[in-house]
């Protein structure tokens, strides 16, 4: 059971029925990204505080009913999604002279990342509607959150991955018994044989950029958020950005909640992107629309070069009267090290980006010191181990006398 | 408020106050492990099943009265441990041709290992002792863990690695910002000279052998793992063993349940090593003491020559009837991808050993096809990825041609 009405294209506006098969809007083709609409009078008589008060689901599936799912039975068989820790960052919001600094650490997921929500509804999407393999392209975390999620509920997966990928992130598929296809290539062209792949063996296609209902899932973490909130709003919420679909994920959660009267203000929210790497940043400073870009950071997971999502992601930041803001290389890794010594939180580099815009923003004097500011940690640290290094130092090496040590610990 | 009685010392039986001040049996010194007595008459009044029923603490705090711990304001604070999935495996268990198999995914905890659950707990015991460093000596995962929940508590941390810890793991502790001591040495040097350290400046020691509190901590993933399974104990429980200290944790948290009348009867405990090290299995084949043996596994995480906690290990199996086995390093590989490929779970080599035991033990006629199973994976694949690349392919490399993918994809 759910609350779907149709879609709407996010280009053209045309609306069409819950039951259209195309995944982009017919009439703009693959550009033509759909929003799922949703009948939020009949949604709000089940979906209030009281509902969430009784609801012993402690896995995103609490919120199954605000998302396109169908076949409940499912969701019992998946891998357990969400509900993932939200801290007081007392230390480092002390060091960074803020007064609530809250951190969502979605990198306790499943297969450590955000995009376990995106994939897990996917996969049950797929299996709804009886395909057999399931398929994307991914720099990373969608790719293995993908393969882990299809393993479990006993779907194939095949993944196109650019070259480039870290090892970490390779090692999970193949350990996830994935098909995986390493592209000697950019992400674009990944992309782009991946499609043509999909159409030609009739898969399954789980690219974000083009499936309507994965933004349903990456929702979720905006819905936990405030609940786990109690339902207080912050003043501001960031989020790394590359493909544009996590940023619309985090603003639809944020609109459900305001559509359905749980909350009475939207956060803004605040768009982050690597400085090598900023197609939403550009397009926004320069009022224009998004031009293809270098590929040029170290935080893999938004190296996305040609956003798949622009019209979503824009419209998150603009609807909320938010802000676009990019980061250094160097301020992501210092994030990492900052983010780990204050809180005990090991983020990816893309998954401290947000974090690291924080700064920044409070920095330019955007987020000010009395403001309530959430932050979405998107990935672990451990995904991606060469880039942790370069945040630290080395280890004190020592053999094993306390002479040495003695010399080591007192100077 | 907590319902400790006092201590009893594994090895000579003499029990001491709650108040005492050591970390061992002053009578037997360093080798005299303390284990903590609870007053089960009392602990039988608050810790019931209804209790649980309505328990909105999901993390390993719900089951804080049950531990050492005291100042209740604290755990608010820390990470948040436990809780961790347990899932059905349909697929695995089809395949091991095993009726029921559980699997408790220990690898989601704030720094991806069961450790989290002693070092939260140790972490509490310093600070609530005044204490404002913490140590320990450990092959990875003990280091991390603590290293992580120090940070997050604003307790310094030191910590002894032998340096042969892999990279990932490494990477956790400065992440976290904890003084990182790498001993060029064995796992014994190490762990002597972190005691050497202790004693001479002063701090929180957190090696588990020596530690009670720790055990208390660890036992809470058996807690977790028969709450989750609507108290239904299984048959066996399978765990991999390096120190001895899991094992015992594991135990505890059973003879908890059994004392307080939530369970009828324990699990069959299957106490797993790698070949290249299993001192237990060898103590309990020929039924000797434990001698020292060579280290020799890439299971880092199990590889202890000289285990802390030789007699919580013992009775952990011989008082549940239930077995030792060893598994080769090719199988224990071989299940990492098994694991992943049929349920969408990656866990370190020594996460997925107790696992590979199971295997061993089916294949052995030990486990019966209609015995109830349940496995706790330890710790998170992408702890070491090197491992994780062996116990895998090569992903498929191609130009971005779709020809070139389907000759492939149709071969």
């Amino acid at each position: 059971m759910n609350y779907v009405m149709g879609y709407r294209c996010t280009l053209c506006g045309k609306e069409y029925e819950a039951n259209l098969m195309d995944y982009t809007c017919p009439a703009c083709g693959p550009k033509g990204i759909l929003d799922v609409v949703y009948d939020y009078s009949q949604m709000k008589k089940q979906i209030t505080r009281e509902y969430f008060r009784d609801n012993k689901n402690f896995s995103m599936w609490r919120y199954g009913p605000m998302t396109t799912v169908v076949q409940n039975s499912l969701l019992e068989r998946t891998l357990r999604v969400g509900w993932t820790p939200v801290y007081l960052a007392n230390q480092l919001g002390q060091k960074l002279n803020l007064k609530e600094l809250y951190i969502k650490d979605d990198g306790i997921n499943p297969t450590s990342s955000l995009k376990d929500r995106a994939s897990v509804v996917a996969v049950v999407k797929a299996i709804e509607n009886k395909f057999d393999t399931i398929c994307c392209s991914s720099t990373g975390n969608a790719a293995s959150s993908l393969a882990g999620n299809a393993a479990r509920m006993g779907l194939k997966a095949v993944i196109f991955v650019p070259d480039r990928a870290p090892a970490g992130k390779l090692t999970q598929l193949l350990i996830y018994g994935a098909k995986v296809i390493s592209v000697a290539g950019s992400y674009q062209q990944t992309f782009e044989l991946s499609a043509e792949a999909i159409s030609r063996w009739g898969w399954y296609n789980r690219n974000a950029g083009i499936n309507a209902h994965l933004v349903e899932g990456k929702k979720t973490v905006s819905l936990e958020f405030i609940e786990q909130l109690n339902w207080e709003v912050p003043d501001w919420v960031a989020v790394s950005v590359g493909d544009g679909c996590t940023i619309g994920g985090v603003y639809k959660g944020f609109y459900d909640l305001l559509m359905l009267g749980l909350i009475d203000r939207m956060p803004k929210i605040l768009g982050v992107q690597a400085e090598g790497c900023c197609p939403f940043v550009t397009a926004h400073r320069e009022n224009k629309p998004l031009v293809p870009t270098e590929e040029n950071t170290l935080a893999d997971s938004i190296a996305v070069g040609v956003p798949r999502n622009p019209v979503k992601a824009l419209e998150a930041v603009k609807n909320t009267q938010g802000e676009w803001i990019t980061v250094s290389d160097d301020k992501i890794l210092e994030t990492m090290k900052l983010l780990g010594t204050t809180e005990g939180i090991f983020g990816e580099p893309a998954g401290v980006a947000g974090l690291a815009g924080v700064v920044e923003a409070i920095n330019k004097g955007l987020i000010k010191a009395h403001e309530r500011v959430g932050v979405i940690i998107t990935g672990n640290g451990l995904k991606d181990i060469n880039n942790g290094l370069k945040a630290v130092g080395e280890p004190l090496r020592v053999e094993p006398e306390i002479s040495q040590l003695e010399q080591i610990l007192t100077n």
